[in-house]
């Protein structure tokens, strides 16, 4: 028997499971609804058509209805809006701009409405110029904007990525932009020691960053508009980006006796099935599993929205494909740098109460002496057994392809012995013998196998007993700058020195980055001493004090 | 007691064993003996001094004597020659140029001779404008060459790894090069269907290609050296570059009693030891375990060496540390293209008697609608049950990540269904909301799920019965090329098209690279028809054609 599946949405997740369910079932009958105009674009490519990297708006649109059409047999209903869905007669009510409303009945349903952006009940949030971003529509009404003459600046409210994104990519356009940030720093999925590296990036590139001031109210001046801070700072600029995080999309689902979670997201199964039988739901209106903290929790992408619409329509259509679990992989471009996440950061499993241990490597791209290798910062998180938790990555070339083999050593249960043992590709112009990857191993191994005695600086303050502080790099290194107190005694000339050191003293030792440093914790550790190595070393130490 | 370790080799294993020898073990006498004057130097960046890429040729020495000195307190004794391992009585015979012979006693050895060049008896090898490239002086020696006026040309032989690059670095400094092999194909980790990639690139950048004919003789000509092939054709050149593989430098080694394979290689276990208890052996003189088919093999890569040295210290220093086998990834440069490839290729696994599948992609490197996404051929091997056995990945940007993340799954034995669930970090500068991995993952699914109908281009001939041709690209495409005999139905056009094939007939379909014809198949399939989708599609087949 011919089956009649619904699609509600029509952009990632749910173009995504039309496509796939038509490859599947040449005979289903497949409509699929959508409220806007457009169908199958590209959501994570709409900051950069504002920016101009993108410059035709034709290449954001993936797939247009005619296209679903033609390719897959796809009855694409745009400016048709489902409002409500009865599950019990297994229909839908629909309010179609040009058919007005009506229902229509399902075998199957996939739910894919995404979210929606937030936009907080506070005085003064009507404005005209508050802008938010999330589709086509709004993409060019912000975009008119900023193609008008006379529209130099604008306030980006939210430090996540798409604040972020759009703060770049304004300010590409040559506008002074402010960022503004409630919470004490950008960017959640990163920790504090990494996250400073893309503050700083911003600032580099003119962005003015506020943090930890949150905002109070909106105003309408004449041409511009005004912000007020918690702080009682002003700030005036031309047009306002809210971008303070997503909320589900699934008002219209209220009665339909669906499962929500206390967010409103859609609670599903592994095959995206929602309590209700033959009701898939998939993309940014469910909840996930974390994969590392195996809570449940809403991770809105777009990598995770695709997958999860092909198996909604594999299990439609009879397959039994899962969904195991996101663990968060995340990037984005910063100007010329790349900020890449995989996992859980200190935050979460402080939340889950796992414990953890975090180490910083301070790797370059490739070869160092083959052209244009780049440093990056990589912090790994992993726990007492080894097992992987997290990492993230700042820096410029190949900070993705770290990310992403760590991201696949986590989905596939790994530890940081499997990180040393990984055979990487290596030519000069790519990587190190030892690649990125497996120092961070090497360096995870030595601290779990107390090896190496690791400190982060915040640990500093907790230390209560008397400490020699010892600088280990060179003395032109020393010079241009070291930590008060630190005597410095270069790690080639350590043991030569030694007993300069008392061994009763704890010693403090770091170098610019914490690889000589581990150098000289090794000697001093082997001689008797007590050593602690601040990782990150004095480059951590000096982007901190930024 | 303090430990006595001595060194045989200062470059990629023994420099590392040293390294990590020393941090693990303060105490230990370390004597490290290197025949050469340098120490510690990057091998793989000898190409592209010579080319001109790397411009100083101190950036080579990663470490000197002096630095290992300082940072180790190693006791690095270059222009040391070991002559003989007595095994019996824990001792070593060295050749000094400084000290003349002398004896030296070990509690531990790492023998880290690595590799030379070969140069097979053939008449005329003794020229002196023959010359190999493995060390230091080599590089001096071939630099000195290019570096004179009235140096025009040069003959590769041999189209592996070395010969390639070196035939590029040598076309990037002006000269006319030809690059000989002997075999049908260079690069030899390469299935034929990709490496003609490569080779189309050395073309393009007008180095002479010569496959299939070896070499049968050379002679020295005024000014030149001339090369006579087995074909009888005959090259000349200024100076020849012969490149034509390695061979392990353990003659030194024949009478200590140490297990020798069928070609020189030493016999390791998995702590890197030999037959003969604190010996240790690794890098490119040593035979390793193949992680793919469990045969023994040689890997003679800086990735395998630099891990097995520090593998040999931590058991010399008490540690269990083990190496599990190469799986042989392997990264070069050809010019703007990336050739990468890790585990299996096809010839391995049939010599290995293990059967599998074969599937092409063609993603771009990153999302299609950002700027500069490179297009580039993914191949992937699998078996029955999914298992990967190898990858290989031509192209521009990216092709480095995506082998390594497969060569990730790889180690940790994972399979195509743990591909398709890989969460990698996607935004539109570095990726697809489906990355080209989960991409491969899903149309491997796809052959073994019996949903797509896959041949190559080269069973074409061994089908015995009539069948329909059918193109399904666009009209355009199809004027501009397509294969004789084949009719033009654009898959959008099928479903009302149908009537006009056979359904008696077999039917096989292409389009540009395989994306269309898969659904073209599920069309057709679905509807009754028998169908093959020639993977790689046109571009595969205008390539071969090549
Ligand atoms: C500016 C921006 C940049 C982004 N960048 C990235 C990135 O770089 N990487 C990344 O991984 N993710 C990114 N994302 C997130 C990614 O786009 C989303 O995770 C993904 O699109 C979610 O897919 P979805 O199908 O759940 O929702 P959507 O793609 O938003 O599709 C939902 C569709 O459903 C329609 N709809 C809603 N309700 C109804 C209804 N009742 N009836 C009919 N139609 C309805 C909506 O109009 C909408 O078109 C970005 C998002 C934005 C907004
Ligand atoms: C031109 C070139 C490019 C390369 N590019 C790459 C690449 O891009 N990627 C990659 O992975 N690999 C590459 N390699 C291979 C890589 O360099 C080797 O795999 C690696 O160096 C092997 O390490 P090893 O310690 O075994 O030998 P080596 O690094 O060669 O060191 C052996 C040393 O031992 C010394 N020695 C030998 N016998 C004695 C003795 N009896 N007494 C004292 N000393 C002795 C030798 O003089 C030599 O210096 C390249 C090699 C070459 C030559
Ligand atoms: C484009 C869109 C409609 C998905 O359509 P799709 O046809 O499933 O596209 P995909 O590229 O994911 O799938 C390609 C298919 O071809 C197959 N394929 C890919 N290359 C192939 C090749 N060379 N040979 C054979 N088959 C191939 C894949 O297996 C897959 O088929 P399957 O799902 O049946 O296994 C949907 O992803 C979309 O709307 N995207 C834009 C919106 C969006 O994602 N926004 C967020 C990111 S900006
Ligand atoms: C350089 C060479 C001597 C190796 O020396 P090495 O000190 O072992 O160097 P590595 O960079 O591999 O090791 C760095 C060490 O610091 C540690 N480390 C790295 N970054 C660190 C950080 N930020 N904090 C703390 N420790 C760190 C690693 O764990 C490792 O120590 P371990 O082995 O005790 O675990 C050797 O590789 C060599 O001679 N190379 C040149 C020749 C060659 O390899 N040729 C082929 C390729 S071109």
């Amino acid at each position: 028997m011919k089956k009649k599946v619904l699609i509600v949405g029509g952009v990632a997740g749910g173009a995504s499971a039309a496509a796939r369910l038509r490859r599947l079932d040449e005979e289903a009958e497949i409509i699929l609804f959508e409220r806007d105009d457009y169908i199958s674009f590209a959501n994570c490519g709409l900051p950069y058509y504002i920016g101009g990297a993108i410059n035709k708006r034709e290449r954001l649109m993936v797939q247009t209805p005619e296209d679903m059409k033609a390719r897959f047999n796809i009855d694409v209903r745009i400016r048709s809006e489902v409002i409500k869905l009865d599950t019990d007669n297994k229909k839908v009510l629909v309010k179609s701009q040009s058919r007005g409303t009506y229902e229509e009945s399902y075998d199957s349903i996939v739910l894919s409405p995404g979210a929606k952006a937030l936009r907080p009940n506070i005085p003064g949030i009507d404005s005209k110029r508050i802008l938010t971003l999330r589709n086509i529509p709004d993409t060019d009404a912000i975009k008119g904007i900023v193609d008008q003459k006379g529209v130099h600046s604008a306030i980006v409210i939210g430090g996540g990525f798409v604040g972020v994104e759009m703060a770049e990519n304004l300010r590409e356009r040559g506008l002074n932009v402010t960022l503004v940030e409630a919470a004490p720093h950008i960017l959640a999925p990163f920790d504090t020691d990494m996250v400073v590296l893309a503050e700083k990036k911003l600032v580099d590139h003119g962005i003015r960053l506020i943090l930890s001031d949150g905002v109070k109210s909106f105003q309408d001046l004449d041409n511009q508009v005004e912000v007020t801070l918690a702080s009682n700072t002003k700030l005036q600029g031309d047009f306002i980006i809210l971008a303070i995080g997503v909320t589900p999309d699934t008002g219209f689902l209220k009665e339909s006796g669906l499962e929500l979670g206390p967010k409103g997201h859609l609670i599903v199964n592994e095959s995206m099935e929602t309590n209700i039988p033959h009701v898939y739901a998939v993309g940014d209106a469910v909840e996930v599993l974390d994969y590392i903290t195996k809570t449940k929790m809403a991770i809105p992408l777009a990598g995770p929205a695709n997958k999860q619409g092909r198996i909604a329509a594999d299990n439609i259509a009879g397959l039994n494909s899962t969904y195991k679990g996101t663990q968060g992989t995340a990037i984005l471009k910063i100007f010329d740098l790349t900020a890449a996440s995989t996992g859980a950061n200190e935050r979460t499993l402080q939340r889950a109460n796992l414990p953890f241990h975090v180490i910083h490597i301070h790797p370059v791209s490739h070869a160092s002496y083959y052209p244009n290798a780049y440093p990056m910062t990589l912090k790994l998180i992993f726990g007492n057994d080894g097992k992987i938790f997290g990492a993230q990555g700042i820096g410029g070339d190949g900070v993705d392809k770290r990310i992403d083999v760590i991201a696949t050593v986590i989905r596939l249960g790994g530890s940081i012995e499997d990180l040393t043992e990984l055979e990487l590709a290596y030519a000069p112009p790519f990587s190190s013998a030892k690649d990125p990857v497996n120092m961070a191993g090497y360096v995870a191994q030595n601290v779990l196998s107390g090896k190496a005695h690791m400190m982060v600086w915040d640990d500093l303050k907790k230390i209560d007993e008397d400490y020699i502080f010892v600088d280990v790099r060179t003395k032109v290194e020393f010079a241009m700058g070291h930590v008060e107190g630190a005597i410095n005694i270069p790690v080639d000339d350590l043991r030569q020195r030694i007993q300069e050191l008392d061994p009763e003293k704890l010693i403090i030792v770091y170098c610019q980055v914490g690889l000589r440093g581990y150098f000289a914790d090794r000697i001093l550790s082997q001689k008797g001493y007590r050593v602690l190595n601040l990782t990150g070393g004095y480059t951590t130490y000096s982007i901190q004090g930024f």
